[in-house]
């Protein structure tokens, strides 16, 4: 049997460290960036990428609370990404219709193929070796699947928002995991860099652990610097993760 | 982009080739008949393991069938096993109810730890490096995801039958793991000993590739020692697919 670690919130061992991966094994914003430099230059646009990057993923959350909300039926992240783009462009004084859908399709894309973080594909590899590892992202599972492959990210399984049909912080998307890998919610330990994700996290009866990642909003990060409670462990990196989880 | 080989019968490129499990990539008799031999030790019992075996894995596709036909609910494989093996101890003239519940549940147990043929590890490894490469069985995820980390099965991903919710040759079984993916069926190959269930994936708009097991079934075996249609690709075993693949 994985795992190990005696949880000291849930009384349990864990068998299953499941991660967030949007800021938490990938970083989001240099992806993203990079993408939008690219796409500016091809369309002689005056954008910041970054500050681009953050106006995208600021719809994010915004789009999955409709869907949550029941104000309408289920879309994967693919779908909502590509609408929050139009609606970025749109904000930022560029008509989307300005650009053909494909181009289009193609920068919403660049979201399958963020770049991990330095210690992301040791870590996690370290951490399988005891202990059941996937994705617990509000990612679809073919972007997850495309970003497993390009930043060879050692997943055991991928189960992806379209797979559970709901989108974190609803407690189905924390429960459903477990029961697809035959475990009480108590044996899963999400590991993520945002303290929102893990107060769903453990209102579901989840394991917690936080993993500082004080670059991923850029030099103006405010938000999830620290642990903002008890978390069962808290870590610098995946890496150092596998060392606490040992 | 993953994969290339291009299909005459679907007209596409294969990007993913997922695999039938239980014959194809493991050894599911000789795992089922140590696990009872042990069984059968432990209680000073006569039975003849590869027999109890054949018996236990004869219920299968009436089990299966039971489901799909609607005469009830869902019921996830390690549910069925367990009821099967129950169906096998009393036609043997066992009744059931003298052993422990937790007994015969660790008995059902031993499908999730069926060894891999000595080929499958290295030929899924070898496709995994072009293509998406996942099991496409009628095994559960949990059991998959065990039999996945003990065997050292390098799957992408993992999306059991209590993903899909139908059992093969249920055309939902073969289609459902397209829409995960992103990619339409044609651009999926499956890979299996069996031919019934590559006229099930070809009827689904799957590209097929049969695979050779003449051991599967023991000495006796009678069915599937040959190709019984013309499937896109014929390989004597895993490495072999590989091999015609690149």
């Amino acid at each position: 049997m994985a795992g190990g670690y005696l949880s000291a919130s849930t009384g349990k061992p864990v068998r299953a460290v499941l991660f967030d991966v949007f800021g938490t094994v990938v970083d989001w914003r240099s992806g993203i960036a990079a993408a939008v430099r690219e796409f500016a230059s091809a369309h002689s646009l005056d954008a910041d990428p970054e500050a681009f990057a953050d106006q995208w993923r600021g719809q994010y959350v915004p789009s999955m609370r409709r869907v949550r909300a029941g104000n309408r039926p289920f879309a994967s992240l693919d779908v909502l990404h590509r609408e929050n783009l139009e609606e970025v462009l749109a904000a930022s004084g560029l008509d989307p219709a300005r650009f053909r859908a494909q181009e289009l399709d193609r920068l919403t894309r660049a979201w399958h193929f963020l770049p991990p973080w330095p210690d992301s594909v040791t870590g996690i590899a370290q951490i399988k070796k005891d202990y059941i590892v996937g994705p617990l992202s509000n990612g679809n599972t073919e972007l997850l699947l495309d970003m497993a492959r390009a930043g060879g990210l050692p997943w055991d399984l991928i189960l992806g928002s379209d797979v559970t049909r709901a989108y974190k912080p609803d407690p189905v998307a924390y429960q459903k995991p477990a029961e697809f890998l035959g475990l009480d919610p108590a044996e899963i330990m999400l590991a993520a860099a945002h303290n929102g994700d893990l107060a769903g996290a453990r209102a579901a009866g989840l394991a917690t652990a936080f993993i500082a990642r004080p670059d991923e909003g850029g030099p103006g990060q405010a938000a999830n610097l620290a642990p903002a409670a008890d978390w069962d462990l808290v870590a610098t990196s995946l890496t150092d993760l596998a060392r606490q989880l040992h």
